[in-house]
């Protein structure tokens, strides 16, 4: 195997798979980068995969010889970062006599010679071949993904809820994540708004289907690096789902178990609903987390219709105590209830609008917080009961 | 107490005093900021001690009564950091009936009330009222901070080695330091370049010092926020020092025992020299220094009179192996010596000149790196026996 490329492609595209490489792998061949020239094509791909999840990437190069091998993934992205820019050549020689295969990457100013390792160990990326496939739209998996990919569990023993939940219906797409304490749903239209020919499009086939969100994390960040008016391919059997986004793949195993009825958890009717600047109780909050960092996290959130503003208030025994106030449009009864204040901010963190509503009821019923406008969102939080 | 200060003065000063503030405080109070308010001069001081390093920092305030009262800083700063812009107001009441002293910080948005401890437990900075005092030149104190301190010892129980060392004489002032790997030192006047009245000027008393690295490490903070027109006076004593300037001071134990005799180290002559640039150096070292690091950090740096090429070579075994070559001007005979990749850098790094030269005898010898120009700085680096 012999070829040429640039600094920055090897680079960027080893930076891209080397994410997915386990730090403590269960075979040491789990550790390496799959290296694959195809002489043909021109292209060099590169493929990181931990049996669950796997992320393969490809970009053109002047390859001299055709081959395939696996070189050792961090010491790969360390050297290759620090390389100065230009053209770098990877080369590989079939085991010499000591029994030591070695890659040998050659810049303008030096050389590297790495151990590698045989490419027939490295375990092949699943595939799906009798499975279902849809197209979709890059801005809706994007604001789908950030909308709700934090508020899944990263409690590994919750399982299903580990994952984002994808719901494809007569061309709407649903994301929904919940770890118990919170619950993000995003709904999106498989149905490109700028497209004047809606009338042509076809109804994408129904589905559901529950996703590891860590998988769907490192599918956001190739998505950020792709060209936004590009769509992605989902591919998807019993046990995969596979991602095609251009040159690049993702796949991950789905995650089993029936989904919770998580809409059944939103109350239909509200007596109180609160209109605030979304930044400004950000910053609230945030001021007053300092204090409820010491204790239960623990912040009380009062309304007062009398003087249209809200209140946050922390008490942290033997450390002192905080209170913000800021102003809001305020319908319904005065009312205190206790939150987590981390899920209150990371839900208004993942809200994209400058204006949010608070729909209540009692101190004991899930609260629901939506944007004023663009993305169809809905965060809800459960309430923290408040020590009396 | 009662004082108004701007968030960003208060932020700033307590930024820089909490630094100091042990994160396990042998006594609870030294895990607090002592907070000063003196209505007649309208200014608020700041202390945080550890019983070795304190600092005191004071700015103006609008005083509306006099107190002193300590709060707990870790706290403090992270509250102050976050509030807004503006206007903020702390007092603080004796003791309310239920035992709690209680300090309340009000901005425009809120307030926070804080636990507070009685300045009375809080130990004094130690003062020097029969000691020496010279007055330094910032520009000279900056310079012979930055390019030794990083040489010191992080070993505490190397005790005198994790100090700076200064020597002042004839109105010269050296700084130097080392753990007994490699040795940096710095030459500087205390005479002011710029100034014209140069046959005005006293001598400055001459004396010798050893000062915690940790502590002018703090110092050199200050140093790079205050304006670089002023100078620092320097007050010790058998046990003290304390730096002052302008507003705020710096008080430090000295490091007792003999500092080693550090010039007997420098060789007198050498038998090959070569020019190189700086920055080149360190970016090859910085390359193979990633297969270093998976070893022992031994680089061999090998020169090639023939070629007037200098080699930089890393043998991991069962990792790999490195080799980048970098034009150079040199003098004298062929020569491989093995060093500490990372010692090699640091000193590097410390100089501040675009081309360096490195002065060489036999493989088992210290070398000299010295800048081609400015700062006149000698770092000694001790050879690593390569294996054969």
């Amino acid at each position: 195997m012999k070829f040429s490329c640039t600094k920055t492609d090897l680079n960027t595209n080893l930076s891209l798979v080397s994410r997915v490489v386990p730090s403590r792998p269960t075979h040491p061949v789990l550790a390496n980068v799959l290296v694959v020239a195809d002489a043909e094509k021109g292209k060099i791909s590169l493929t990181a995969f931990d049996l669950s999840l796997g992320i393969r990437t490809s970009f053109h190069a002047l390859v001299m010889e055709e081959g395939v091998i696996t070189l050792p993934a961090k010491l790969l992205v360390d050297i290759v970062a620090k390389l100065p820019d230009g053209e770098i050549t990877l080369s590989y020689q079939e085991e010499s006599e000591d029994g030591n295969a070695t890659a040998t990457l050659t810049s303008a100013s030096g050389r590297f010679q790495l151990r590698a390792m045989n490419a027939e160990e490295f375990p092949a990326l699943p595939v799906v071949e009798n499975g279902s496939r849809v197209q979709l739209p890059m801005s809706a998996l994007t604001e789908g993904l950030r909308g709700t990919g934090f508020a899944a569990s990263t409690d590994e023993t919750k399982q299903v809820l580990t994952g984002v939940h994808l719901i494809c219906s007569h061309n709407n797409l649903e994301f929904a994540a919940t770890d118990g304490h919170r619950l993000a749903i995003v709904e999106t239209s498989l149905i490109d708004k700028n497209s004047e020919t809606e009338s042509e499009i076809e109804e994408v086939e129904n589905f559901e289907v529950t996703i590891p969100a860590r998988a769907l994390r490192e599918l956001e960040k190739m998505l950020s690096m792709a060209q936004d008016t590009e769509s992605v391919g989902l591919n998807f059997d019993e046990g995969q789902v596979v991602f095609e986004l251009g040159d690049q793949i993702l796949t991950s195993r789905k995650l089993e178990g029936t989904y919770p009825d998580y809409r059944k958890l939103i109350p239909e009717n509200f007596t109180r609903t609160t209109a605030i600047e979304r930044k400004r109780l950000l910053n609230g909050l945030e001021l007053v987390a300092v204090l409820a960092d010491q204790k239960n996290n623990l912040v009380k959130f009062a309304i007062d219709n009398s003087t249209d503003e809200i209140s946050l208030s922390v008490e942290a025994q033997d450390v002192g105590n905080a209170k913000e106030s800021l102003p809001a449009q305020i319908t319904g009864d005065d009312l205190a209830i206790g939150f987590n204040v981390k899920y209150f901010m990371e839900g208004l963190k993942a809200i994209p609008s400058s204006d949010i509503q608070i729909h209540l009821n009692e101190s004991n019923q899930p609260v629901i917080i939506t944007p004023m406008s663009g993305l169809k969102m809905t965060y809800l939080l459960m309430p923290v009961q408040l020590r009396s």
